[in-house]
């Protein structure tokens, strides 16, 4: 499935509106852009409904929000809302400060988010659990991932992506494991921002959001796993460089020999 | 020409003052590094005069423009008229927002812009030609790019460059074509954005703002032809950084051997 | 000292807050990481006081610093004061600007800065000596670097580090001096803001703020050396990615046998 999708999504070229931080928004756009979708991103008001009035989807990313952007942000959500378009969260470094948990649940109360992608302690964050994280980095879970993140699928009732060394893509009642990619991907900052832009982007084109976040999560891993080939695990720097280039070159036929999705029932 | 521009810049050293979209700031600034100018960036109006005074050339990019920045940005293009320094406007995906058209139309009515940069798209929609674009990418226009240069050029009196697989110099009554340049340059998100500081740049040792843009588009295509001899179509990420590297190494012999320039004239 | 720092660091995992400039935010992010320390950046006062609260240091970079910026600055320097952590200050061209210098000169009188970094330029502007300089670049002085910089140390009564091609780490009456590194460095844009972010990583493990500051210069001039091994001088593009490759594979073995340190007393 997710082969197809890839070139569903080529063609279609999908355009994605980014409310991004501003650590990583080059890197986002660059990689939405090898992987065949047209990225966007804003920080006016004002332009918020024009956006999102000709757009595929939003991705509301938490890393550098502020009240200065909240007109921003609200105005993107309720364009979204106001054009059926999939609205994917990413609760970056949601358990550090008490500030972006307030505005995650407040945009999962307020707006039918469609997909939340965070890592290990972010997604736990969201749903209660215990973890320790600090910074940006997914710290460490005391639970098992798969059981948070179906936790979290049930709670907000949405796609709920756990992303890792396996991805998780949860939906109430039900959960799917991505095996795949390279620990070199999360040594790159912003590998967690772009997956959740992937996802914004194969709901362009897929039946459902979860078959979107497991397709994401698939080339993102195939992508990963090509680009490491001839590297080795001390070479973030370079591998951040060659990830596009491989995110380009990727054909659906190759994220089919190497990703591997099992599913798994959870009540 | 281009080419003993391009000795003249690496001596003047020109200060660039962006007012940068906060996608690509760090590329722009590597990339005018590496062509041997110097950046900055900025996002206080309370220091927009003072750096202007010291600048050789304002550029003002409409990519994240938003209300909070007006002060800013009038502030800078009001001292860049005081002190006689020449404005490049890039404006970034100008037909898909009202909010941005009313910017660059504004801009336009209320100082001598020496300079708009942009894709086909954007200048098709600046000067009200039919065009399709969606996002930040150059869409398809059903004219012919040169006619529509040209009348952007008469309409708003100034130079009009319109880059792509062939960039357009137009000024009123003429045009200039400067073919080279790589297919990897456009899948580069930046590469615009800089293309428009380099005009900024050679605006600081060349005789008039037409010689300035058609040097900034000659090196920069030579470069991309230079940094991408020994790629093949599908390694955008290697080519981001291979460009900087050639954009340091370029001579002005070699922009001289590989860039074709052919001039029109256009009533 | 260096060398035994750099392990320790691996081991802390020290999360350093960034008030960065929006320039160069991922680089100074992806260098933390390939450093072995926990990156975070932040644009809201509302959780300045939650970062701070489990921060190790933080860092001032004035480099786009703003108006609306300032609660969430003072808030952050307030917080890392109320919790004893050290705050490092980054006068990006502190000397271009009448609004950079009073923003640098109210954080000094108003708290404890325990380090600034910056080049020639910037110290001498701080300190008052006569430099020529413009953008980002160092420019030149007229006087010895180490006198510029033991200066300023005695002046605002902290660690000051002058960085360039020999780093000069001054404290109020103690200078030590760091060679090494490589010219590819200084052409990146943003290796300065890393210098300074990797300065405050290395003041949650060293014994005092001198010798986090030597161990910081230490590992980025050897990091640069290693980087550059194969490169020529005008590689700055593919440097800027192998500067990260080399961060994470720099043992604390290499450190020591490619950088010289000499002690200097200076009144």
């Amino acid at each position: 499935m997710a082969t197809s999708l890839l070139s569903q999504l080529r063609q279609a070229h999908p355009l994605v509106v980014n409310y991004a931080n501003f650590v990583t928004p080059g890197f986002v756009a660059n990689g939405l852009n090898a992987l065949g979708a047209s990225p966007i991103m804003t920080s006016a008001a004002d332009e918020a409904t024009d956006l999102m009035a000709v757009a595929d989807a939003l991705v509301i990313n938490l890393g550098t929000i502020n009240e200065s952007d909240k007109e921003l942000v609200l105005t993107l959500a309720d364009a979204a809302a106001a054009n059926n378009r999939p609205i994917v969260l990413d609760p970056v470094a949601v358990g550090a400060t008490a500030y972006r948990m307030r505005w995650a649940r407040q945009l999962l109360a307020d707006y039918a988010i469609s997909v939340i992608r965070g890592n290990a302690s972010e997604i736990a964050a969201l749903s209660g659990a215990a973890a320790n994280a600090k910074g940006i980095d997914a710290g460490e879970t005391a639970e098992d991932p798969a059981i948070i993140a179906a936790h979290c699928a049930t709670q907000y009732d949405c796609t709920v992506v756990l992303s890792g060394a396996t991805d998780i893509v949860a939906t109430p009642g039900r959960v799917v494991k991505v095996t795949g990619g390279s620990e070199l991907l999360p040594a790159v900052v912003g590998s967690g921002d772009l997956l959740s832009s992937f996802i914004a982007a194969f709901s362009a084109v897929a039946p459902d959001l979860q078959t979107a976040a497991i397709a994401a999560c698939s080339v993102m891993d195939a992508a990963a796993e090509f680009a490491a080939e001839d590297l080795n695990q001390r070479q973030p720097g370079t591998f951040a460089a060659v990830l596009m280039d491989a995110l380009t070159a990727l054909t659906p036929e190759r994220v089919a020999t190497i990703i591997d999705t099992v599913e798994e029932f959870h009540d």
